[in-house]
């Protein structure tokens, strides 16, 4: 119990100089209640409404029911194996390798992004049906309520996220030091270099979490989806969301556990992420620049400002994304123009607000640099929108690169594939021309050339400052999977065929903000890993002093202490240089991890799906009357099967994430590491966006035909569409998303393990053990 | 002219001390002549054969004129190319920019290479007619015609490529002192890391064209192949080869520009490049160790040794490839398994002839660590088998992973795809596996710990080991379009049933050997990259030096001279870790290059492709009685429109692979470079491993369906198969095997154009100007 206790106050000692918070830090947990509450309110007020007549509830609870048994046992899975990991981690802490509270904030970070996922799904389940009822009244009241509905997972997620990270923060800065008065001073008088190290296990909580509801979501979304098109729409010739399809339920229950549920755990996690990452960057570059940056504070003290910026700009986040989504309302009968015009205004808003508003906040926080810091912001803006326009271009059928593969499926499936995939491949040149100018200017503008950290401080904030309106942007993209439910809602229920085709409007508009939804999510995904690349390197720093007690290390002949090692030294000591055949071993293994990785989730969907294209085939033949409609397929048995096929086949790919970094960082050493995590980053990226891309594309190529183009629905340039886009299912919504969450937690698998690493020849590798 | 002269005599300085080269050396240019004479005597017993009756010598002739059409085209415009980067050439060097013997070595690099396309494919398109014929005799008969066709182009390779690498190396080591007999001391005694930088620029003329041979042979003969499948065999329901098909024709030239004469242009670049590289680094690792490696001789007469080393291998290579095509000979009524235990036994007798003599030789030549570099060879030969068994397995319908995407055929087209992709992209793992653990063994063996250098030497010596053979692996390269050739042409001439059967054979027997070839290309083309990338940063010393007369840099407050910078002294001058942004910006520009390259010939091959199944669509439409056998199609039309597609659309992205680098140097400087051609190699690496595989899977899952499993021909999973295989098409034959030359010309490029970057501060690139 007393070592517990040493331990905890070992790494918690905030020295002898406290130094109180910056009042604008408070900003962070007020924002988080703030957009709790309204995520409340928002909940509250959707329920208020009502779900419509008998066979509308019915199908609701049937897609509930059917999501949250998903969810349950989807949880009990992910909750085995944090047990397994917790123990793990505490194994490593008694064994010195592992800091004692990074098993805790490991645990917490899983267990709010599971609450997200709850919450968002539970919402969203009971908002498709009243979305529904509302678009019978008008298109706007659809709106409102999908919207709204979309707003509670948003704000839940950031609220959440915050709240953690503030709560945390507040624990490490001021409670254990309270709770354990015996101070030990570690290191000097800054405890926060420890605390911004600890708050990363955090993170990797998240990210398992985010990895498993992605993975398990995104087999499960697309094995019903996959199973229900093309036994349904190509064999059968019966339409999207027909009641006489047995795998429709379980479609529409997969919308939420993959788009919802799936997507929720992703951005909380990217969220998160981009804010523990820059404030550990933040306080590393003051750590080393010393006082200069603020000639009279002690580097706790300007430490404390760099912690703040980020939580700043998430709490400014929040308010305008709550004003944005209040601004999306339009006159009752909106045309569907007005409507696009409404949401466009909500994401304009809140992006402008982020840009004017941060300035000044900047300046009163006192920020050494401030301005530069404010032009981050504006990079990681720019980014963001430059992506999400590059996405719409390549996905959308009002240009010519969707219009293209719809033409290429007038000649066959096979060259509407091929072109889906070109177009794919191309669809990364601009992201990743946009994400290397972001990276230089702010990495430049923030003072990188002088100091290093700084610069990659200025990279992490400008993933802060694109995902600082998360609440609204995450309310438009979990608006979209609403609207889609609400239109198979009305058609199971025969509704009036004018509510289908407002909800199908509903969807589409859904489309284009998603697409710039996912701009700021894979940007972010980019500019954030860059960031942890450095914190790992903090992290290692640490763990060399923490737990292996090493004080200096001998660096090219001179004797640096760790505390005061550059980045350059770390680079020197484990020779990181690219001609290093551990750095290269890693990249290759990392560019390779992305792909295999991919493989499995992409064939786990492919098998899921064949299980559920069988067991169609099986109801039609079985079931007499059922295409007649004069008997009721089997639902139940198609969700079960989805269900199942989930739960079994995500745990292998998320194993891959953890277990590589662990073996590459123990063989091949830190320089291993780095290179596995570089590999991954631009490997994945453009792995990513052409899955996430040539997926879209495929499904806007389709429906660009179903509205009448090329022969419109039925068509053999229709039913060619429909294989691409069926290809295509896995690639958006299963692969795709998952690699984003991949390279992340890979990272955040190798910062946890850090100590395990250094325990190998001070984390040069067993083969450098080996050979010395 | 006088300073041509004096330039020329400044390269090619020998010192006072000029050294005798060793007598195995001699050995290189003997067993070029020796390749060189077989190549001949294979000609001509092939010619002596005859090639059938009238029909038989009518289809040849068209293939043969479609052909030869195609090639002179392709090589006017590929001439025009070189003439312009001649041109850029020769005023980068009148600029002093550029070494002035580039521009001619860069040209004869890629003469050799078109000379080598132009043999293999005159005599491919004469063997098969002849290999028909013979397979009417017996299936022996066949097997040698075909097989000894397929060896004319291998030794042709082989030769040509030994032999202009030996001539360049006496012109500049002994002609150029003679012919200009003023000595320029400039590098010491020392000249052959100038002559072996030279060379390296040769390299880029092989490379370039090979791009052009791959890129617009691919298109070509995948434009031809899609078009002929998706109508022919998919709509029109008649048989492959069918003489009905109007694309038939145009087919059977695509097999010999795209499988013959670009295969060819592809290994003569690896094979060429992998003898450059290791050379270049054995000279540089030999310059910085000094005389200590074999005390009592100079640096000079060391080099020659490490030189030779290369030399003799390949030397080597080509007596046993010349055994093994003899060892290739069966009774006349061989089984199937007989025959591929012949061509087994012609791979086994080379590869373990080159493991158990390679060990005296290099004994006798008398490198000091003589014992490190036989493992070396050991280490390539393994890496090469490995990967080709591991695509064996992934790509042979023998196994599981194409049994699978048979299966999932059964199911639909889609997931037929999405299986086929999963398999494709875990089909990498296994060959990153082997390619890292063959470079961290012949790193460390050839002693990396100590001398960097050497340890990339022995990773070129690896690749140098795996290629050795290639005269051999070739030939069963080549033989299966040869092969698939007479098939088309006993099909067409309507010869016994028997006579296809047998045809058939011989091309399954010929993927098998194949699969093991691919293995060779692909594994080589790795370590060879990575070879590359030190030999690039030797190239820059001597810019630094010769060019831009740079005798010392500062590096980290110390000033070293340039000839004695260490590759880590290069490091830190540039600046080139892992955390520096342009390393990082370089990594994602590398990445998304290979993306984007491939996304062009892709969408190549389904424009193209498109236009041709409009072409015989429009046939079967117009030209009545083409069906029922009365009337003649227009084959003549569809191999025009093959032909101006494949030279519409390879110059695109054969330019992206010689801009983007010049563009990367040119802002990012040197650390932007290393880092675009590390992000090429990896995720270019499984990117074409996938691709290669998933395409191989597809059409083996399709062929297994063909003998009967799922259905047969015919089956609804059959249509599905032809569709993955179609799409598998431009996969395997463009955009795969393409990128591994994209990658090592970047590499090239970036040598080559080395002297431009260095002109920017002094190769820290643009941005570094401006910030500092």
């Amino acid at each position: 119990m007393e070592r517990i206790t040493t331990a905890l106050t070992v790494l918690t000692n905030t020295g002898a100089d406290r130094a109180a918070l910056p009042l604008l830090w408070w900003l962070g947990p007020i924002a988080a209640i703030v957009a709790l509450f309204f995520a409340i309110l928002f909940y509250k007020q959707m329920m208020r409404r009502s779900e419509g007549n008998e066979q509308m509830k019915f199908i609701a609870q049937a897609v509930r029911e059917g999501a949250m048994a998903y969810l349950s046992r989807q949880y009990r899975v992910v909750a085995l194996v944090f047990v397994v990991l917790f123990v793990i981690f505490l194994v490593l802490s008694f064994l010195k390798l592992q800091n004692p509270i990074v098993p805790f904030a490991f645990l917490t970070g899983g267990l709010f992004s599971a609450l997200c996922g709850y919450f968002g799904m539970k919402t969203a389940t009971n908002a498709s049906a009243r979305a529904a009822h509302a678009a019978s009244k008008n298109l706007n009241s659809g709106l409102q309520v999908a919207l709204r509905a979309g707003a509670v997972m948003g704000l839940v997620v950031v609220g959440f996220a915050l709240l953690d990270i503030t709560l945390w923060f507040l624990l490490l800065y001021a409670g254990f030091p309270i709770l354990f008065p015996q101070h030990f001073i570690s290191l000097a008088a800054n405890p926060l270099p420890q605390i911004t190290a600890i708050m990363l296990s955090f993170g990797m909580g998240a990210s398992t979490q985010a990895l498993f509801a992605r993975v398990g979501g995104g087999i499960y979304t697309k094995a019903a989806d996959v199973g229900a098109d093309l036994v349904g729409k190509v064999e059968a010739n019966i339409p999207e969301d027909d009641p006489r399809n047995p795998a429709t339920i379980a479609d529409n229950v997969g919308d939420n556990v993959g788009d919802v549920a799936g997507m929720g755990a992703d951005l909380y996690e990217s969220y998160a992420g981009s804010i523990l990452a820059t404030s550990a960057l933040g306080v590393a570059a003051v750590n080393l620049a010393g006082n200069n940056l603020l000639p009279g504070k002690s580097a706790l003290q300007i430490g404390l400002l760099y912690i703040t910026a980020p939580i700043v700009l998430s709490a400014l986040g929040i308010v305008l994304s709550i004003l944005a989504i209040y601004m999306v309302r339009t006159k009752d009968e909106a045309s569907q123009s007005e409507l696009i015009n409404s949401l466009s205004r909500g994401l304009n808003l809140s992006s402008i607000g982020i840009a004017v508003l941060s300035l000044p906040l900047l300046y009163v926080l006192g920020l050494p640099n401030w301005f530069a810091i404010w032009i981050c912001v504006l990079a990681g803006l720019g980014v963001g929108l430059v992506i999400g326009k590059s996405t719409e271009y390549y996905t959308s059928h009002a240009f010519q690169p969707t219009r293209n593969i719809a033409e290429q499926a007038d000649t066959s499936s096979a060259t509407a594939l091929i072109e889906g995939l070109a177009v794919g491949m191309e669809s990364g040149a601009i992201p990743v021309a946009v994400v290397v100018i972001g990276i230089m200017i702010s990495y430049y503008v923030a003072g990188g050339v002088d100091n290093l950290l700084m610069g990659l401080f200025g990279v992490g904030i400008a993933s802060v400052g694109m995902l600082s309106t998360l609440g609204f942007t995450l309310a438009t993209d979990a608006y979209g999977p609403i609207a889609d439910n609400a239109g198979g809602n009305a058609e199971m229920s025969g509704l009036d065929r004018q509510v289908r085709q407002r909800t199908d409007e509903l969807d589409a508009v859904g489309n284009t903000t998603a697409a710039i939804g996912k701009g700021f999510a894979i940007g972010s995904a980019a500019l954030t890993s860059m960031a942890l690349l450095a914190a790992y390197l903090e992290e290692i720093r640490l763990v060399l002093i923490e737990l292996r007690g090493i004080d200096s290390l001998l660096v090219r002949g001179e004797l640096i202490p760790v505390m005061q090692m550059t980045m350059q030294n770390f680079m020197d000591f484990y020779h990181v240089s690219l001609l290093n055949p551990s750095v290269l071993a890693g990249l290759f293994i990392g560019a390779a991890t992305t792909f295999f990785f991919s493989a499995m989730t992409m064939r786990a969907v492919g098998r899921a799906a064949t299980g559920m294209v069988e067991e169609v085939r099986r109801q039609f033949r079985e079931i007499k009357g059922i295409l007649d409609g004069s008997a009721r397929p089997d639902y139940a048995r198609c969700v079960e099967i989805s269900t199942a096929a989930a739960q079994r086949e995500m745990l292998a790919p998320s194993l891959v994430a953890i277990i590589v970094p662990v073996v590459v960082g123990v063989i091949f050493g830190i320089p291993g590491v780095l290179g596995l995590l570089a590999g991954a980053l631009v490997s994945g990226f453009s792995l990513a966006v052409t899955m996430a891309n040539a997926g879209g594309a495929w499904d806007n190529a389709k429906k660009y035909i179903e509205v009448g183009e090329f022969g419109g629905k039925g068509s053999a340039a229709h039913k060619a569409a429909v294989i691409g886009d069926t290809v295509g299912d896995p690639f958006k919504d299963t692969a795709g998303p998952s690699l984003n969450i991949l390279i992340k937690l890979m990272t955040m698998v190798s910062v946890v393990f850090a100590g395990l690493v250094v325990a190998f020849s001070q984390g040069q590798g067993l083969i450098y053990m080996l050979l010395h």
